[in-house]
Order: structure tokens, then sequence, then C-alpha cells
């Protein structure tokens, strides 16, 4: 990915939280993935703490190497942030009050929070008279857009959702329109059910026969593997990069999930709108994760119709119907059992289907029989009510991510 | 933070799919807490992705400046991993195959995963001739542990629960080994329900007569904000901090949900646990982003028997026994609702203690009424059924975990 001669940049963040492992960095992520997709190559991630020396030397390497350097962090209210008078004296500039900034904190503090302004808050409005200042509309602290020896340095507030509304309705559109950017080509497809290492077998052939401007690259997250194609060099033929896009799918096709760059919740929830049906799920193991997953995309409500996170066995038979000789006779964690509980929730809920997950998530709990990461997924609608089995060899988190992921697959192949 | 004289460490993260915004990086947060919990420092973070250049010169610059360097990432099976070799020649060794490391890739393709074992899968148990080999418990990939100029580098792969393994069996104890080092006492608690600024406006006073040793942080997440106190130098006095922590929690007593350093999750199962009780909970827009909070946690069966996620009328009619009434009357977002949806999760699973929400979560579905952001909490137990409502302002992730905390925060007290 760093082969071609496109513009880089450089993402810092600021902020002892990061260091002390109490925040973990959503925003660099998605930063990378949002300059990626304008043909912006992110060469270093930097993270570092609210430290004056640590600060201005990250500036002066980072300013070295590439042509756009993002900041996030430091601007909030409390006394230990130092980022804007650093950057102030960095680029040579004075702190004067920014008149938009300050109505915007007038306006939120009076109007939305309907709470006393304190000092502090008025001091969010203040910014270095040599900056070009990006109004906040989620939050209190404004952003600053610097350029110094032809590089540009931005300066946003780490708090994720204000961070991510300059981005989209400033900063994106400001870099597009400097550096007049060809973006590159990117052509994805999920795959599940199968290794990185097994993948990259069945397709060394094909990635040593790619052109030098289309490179492939393996993206390995909770039992699935993204595939990447991009042309990094997109005007030289538009249609060489569906070609080999079009091989790879054929290459990879009993382990294909889509052929486009959506998550495995995302597919789940376009095939359920466009066959106009319904879901609900009966958790045992993932405890809900795999609802709150489906929660999180807006309209859901549309194609989601619930679940019962049936915990105890109580909850299997009271809310679900499940039987307790199924239970007794079989054990909770059985595929009898999940098919009784997909049944039990799409009756309960007149879904279309039900989904079911039962399984030994441990650190406890394990037997012979049934060890840590036995899982059984369950399937019902109208017409048939089936099950199937995984073994997970991992710890507690990750057995319950790659069991809500494998129950979705088991529902994306079977709802038809 | 960074005052100090203490042991120094860089964390550098390898890998393409970094920089592409693929993945997001949790291991860094893990060790950076991890190396604080026993005295060292973290000076920077840097993501870089698999590029030789840039590795090689990451290696050379934060060896300039830290005694210790962990890197994870880029010792994957796929093509493009070049960590290896360059670490093999950064170090000026050659590549060998280890026998142990051999034997454990053997053992997993034959015993654990039956599947074939491929060249490349063999070619992971090859290590620079010059480094101690860390053997991986839990994968294919072993580490590598390097001096060079007094600075420990130690390269690790990516995958979370590998690397983890790694840090606790053996980079952890060796750290501690090699350094002697005096861990820095920190004395933490969680408040909820105040803004960062309005509680450093609280604790300006505190702050400024805290000794040169002791340092105050803000570490705000998900409307909570935990204040972390730390002795730099704990031998001078162990009492110190003591009494700082003392005064600390009487200024903050209001908000105050623990004075430890637990989530909020920990602290309700530590209440169910001692007093011996249940929870069950319903979830409307939250759509199971509580229950998997809860279930996360290894051993919740003790306390937490299932929820039931309404997504749709229907689901709070007929599972839950809310009235048809009260959603027609009240609407499905109500304080009457959620009271009638927590008095029914109770009586269904034959919990103690009923948790319910209802909300408009965005970014559609809002009114002038309930816009969105707007936000129902119930509770119930034997002697009690009641509500609260909040207005949040922020998009829908963040709304759906800053009502799951607020409406754990509400059943913490209750539950009594």
């Amino acid at each position: 990915m760093n082969v071609n001669n496109h513009i880089q940049a450089t993402i810092i963040t600021i902020g002892d939280e990061l260091l002390i492992g109490q925040t973990i960095d959503t925003n660099s992520a998605w930063m990378a993935s949002s300059l990626n997709k304008i043909g912006i190559n992110i060469k270093r991630r930097v993270a570092i703490g609210d430290d004056w020396d640590a600060i201005w030397r990250t500036l002066e390497d980072e300013g070295q190497h590439v042509q756009i350097i993002l900041i996030t962090g430091g601007l909030g209210p409390t006394s230990d942030d130092i980022t804007k008078p650093l950057l102030c004296k960095f680029f040579g500039g004075a702190l004067v009050t920014n008149q938009g900034a300050l109505d915007n904190v007038v306006d939120i503090f009076t109007n939305k929070l309907k709470r006393p302004l304190l000092e502090r808050n008025l001091k969010q409005a203040e910014v270095p008279d040599n900056c070009t200042v990006i109004q906040n509309k989620r939050g209190t602290a404004p952003g600053m857009w610097f350029e110094k020896n032809e590089v540009i340095y931005v300066s946003m507030p780490g708090v994720p959702h204000e961070m991510k509304g300059m981005m989209d309705d400033f900063i994106i559109p400001a870099l597009l329109k400097k550096f007049n950017v060809r973006p590159v080509e990117h052509r994805t497809l999920l795959t599940a059910g199968i290794g990185e290492s097994f993948l990259a077998e069945k397709l060394t052939d094909f990635e040593s026969e790619l052109p030098e401007n289309i490179k492939l690259a393996y993206l390995p997250n909770y039992g699935m593997v993204r595939l990447r194609l991009t042309n990094l060099h997109p005007t030289n033929n538009a249609n060489v990069i569906d070609e080999y896009f079009h091989i790879l799918q054929s290459k990879v096709q009993e382990f294909m999930v889509v052929n486009d760059d959506l998550t495995m919740q995302e597919v789940i929830a376009k095939k359920l709108l466009e066959s106009n049906t319904t879901l609900a799920v009966a958790e045992s193991c993932t405890g809900g994760y795999i609802s709150q997953l489906i929660t999180q995309m807006a309209g859901s409500s549309q194609y989601f119709l619930g679940s019962v996170v049936s915990y105890s066995n109580e909850m299997k038979q009271y809310a679900l119907q499940v039987p307790n000789e199924t239970i007794n006779q079989f054990g909770a964690v059985s595929t009898q059992t999940v098919e009784a509980m997909a049944e039990g929730v799409r009756k309960l809920s007149k879904a279309d289907f039900g989904l079911a997950t039962s399984g030994v998530m441990g650190p406890g709990g394990g037997s012979e029989e049934k060890p840590i990461g036995f899982v059984c997924v369950g399937f019902s609608s109208k017409q048939k009510t089936i099950s199937t089995s995984f073994q997970f060899r991992f710890d507690r988190r990750r057995n319950i991510e790659l069991t809500a992921i494998s129950a979705l697959d088991f529902l994306r192949k079977n709802m038809g």
C-alpha cells in the first residue's frame, strides 16, 4: 500500500489517557478510513501524552515526512491541556477570541446544556490568530487549520462525534480541493469460515500475477477475512481492477459472503430488507451481542423484532417455550435446545426467521464432552428448523464474537 | 504523568490494516495498561504499515528515546509480512528453525485445527538466532526478545489473545526482573452524571494543593469520569496518597459510583453477588447492549438471568406483558411503558430486580415532544417500580452507550 506516490498523512492523537490504557483509540481508524477513501495514504499514526516536549518533537518529526498532519485530542476544558498554547507557539501566533466559536459555546451552555458558563468554557473560544478556524457544530472546542512549510496541520477535539463532524463537513472537502487528489480504487469482498493462511495459499498464483499497480490485502477480523484489491493508478485503465476482482471472486467463491465492503450484519440487514422479512434472536452464550450488533444500525427496527437473552434455563422455558425435557435430556448446550430456542423466539415474536445460540464461552464450564468453545447455533423458519455446531478455541470475549459472526453466517445461508 | 524518571517504553504496532482503518487497535491500550501497572510509562505509541523503511526508521528513532520497545503485528503467515526478516537484519542475526516453535506449530495443526500443515505455516517456526524465543501457547507465531545498545525490543504477534498470553506469562515477569521497577501507586474512583469541566471546576483548589509527586488525571468515558491519583515516588511516604484520596472522595461524594478502579458493570456485579440477588433486563433502545456488557464478564450467570430485547411493540406485549393501552396512551418511549417493561421482565424471569430502557436513539424517529436522545429508564423490585428520563445529544452509537451506563447507574442507586 505504500509504494505509490500519493499524498501522505500522519495522524497524531494527544492525551495521557491513550498512554495509560484508559481509552481505546477509535478515532485513528475512522480518520484513516476516511482519508484512504479519497486516496490519501496514512504513513504513521502516533499517540503521545499531554507533554510539551513530546508534542513538539512529534510535530517537527512528522512535518519532515508527510504533507498532511491530522491531530486529535488535547483541546478539552481541563487544566492539563497544553495543546492550544503549544500550537500557538509552534506556528508563531497569538491567542485571540474567535467570535463564531464564542457564540457557539454560549449557545451550547445556554440553550442545550442549560448549565452556567464557566471561565474555562469561555477559554475554548480562544484560537491562534494565524489559523483557519473550523467551527464545531457538535461541541464547544473549535478546530484549527494551519499551514507551515507546505505542510497542513489540522487540530481537532478528541471527542469522536465532534471530530467526525469536522472531518465530513470541512476537512475532507478542503483536502480534496487543495490537493486535487485522484482517489485510489478499491474492490472489497468478505469471506467467512476460512483462515488467512489458507486463503493466501489459494491465492498465491493470483497474487503473483497481479500488475504492479494492483495490490491485494488480507484483512482478518473475527472469523472473517476481508480481501481488498487496490488500484493505485486508476486512470491507466478503468476496467483492469474489475477484471481482477472478477477472477478473485471465482477463486474464493465457496467462502464468499458478499462481493462488497459490508459487515456481516449489513449483509443480513440488506437481505432482510430486500425480501421484506423479519428476524428475532434467542441468545444464550452470546448474551445480547448479536442483538446489539444489529441494533447499532439505524433503521434496524424495520426487520429486527427483538430477542430473548435466555441466560437461565427458566428464561428458556418460560419465554421461549423450550420443553423442560429437552434441556434435561440433551443439556442447555445442544442442537436440540438451540433448535427449540430458534423456533420459540420465532413464534413468540411472529418473525419470519428465528436464530439461536448456546455454548460454553469460558473460562469455566467446560467438560470432556462439551469443552470451552463448543457452540450450537439454531435456525428456524416456517419451512424448516435446523442447527449446526462449532468448536472455537479462544478466550471468552473472542468466543462470543466468533459465535455471533458464525450464527449470522448460518442465518445468511439458510434464509434463502 | 510524564515528569518522573521511571522506565519508559514505546509501543509499535505493524500492519497495513491499521493505516487503512480496517482494524481498531485494541492491543496498544491493553499493553499500555499492563505496563503502567508495573510502573513503566508509555512515552509514545506508533502504528506503521508493512513497509520496510517505515519499520526500520521507527525502530531506530524510538531506540534513541526509551529503554523498552514492544512490537506487535507483522508476524502472520501471509506473504506481505516482512517484519521477521527485517528484525533479523536489524539485529544482525540469521534465521534458524526453533524446535520448540516447530513442535508447537505441528501440534496446533495436527491436534487442534486438524488441518494439513502448509509450507508457510512451518516458516513460522523460524526465528533469528540472536533472540530469546517466547513460545506462543495460543497460536503459531513465536515471540522474540532482542537487546541492543541497552534497549529491549520484544516482537509479538498481533492477535490479541496471543499477545496477551505472552505478556502475562513471559514479558511482564521478565521486565519486572530486569529493571527491578518500583510500581507507581494509583488510587482510582469512578463518577457518573457530571461532566469533566464541572469536576475540574470543583477540584481546582484540591489539584493546586497536591504535592509535586502526586498527579490527578481526568479519564472521561461514556458518561462517566474516572479520577486517578498517581504517586510517582511511593516510597517517600506510603500513606500520603491515601490521605489525598480520602479528600478527593469527600469532594466528589455525590457523584461517586465507587472508590475503586472498576467499570460500572463490575460495580453492579459485585453488589448483586454480595447481596445474593439477581437481575433481568428489558431493552428497547439499547437493543442488547446492556446484556452483552454484563455477559462479557465471566461468571455473570450467577446473578444475570437474561433479558428481553423488545424492539417491536409485539415483543413488549407478548414477552413482557406490557398492556396494549399503556403503549397506545403514552407511547413506547414513556415512563409508563418502561415501568411496565421493568416489572414485566422481573416477573417473567423471577429475578429480584428488573431494569428497562426505551428511547429515541437517532438518526431518525425524533419529535418535538420526544427528540432524538430522549430516553426513559425503569427499575422494578418487589418493593417498588420507578422510572426516570434523560436527554442526550449525541449520535446513535454514543446515545446507546450513554443510556446503558445511565440505566446501570439508576439500578445501582435503587437496588439498595
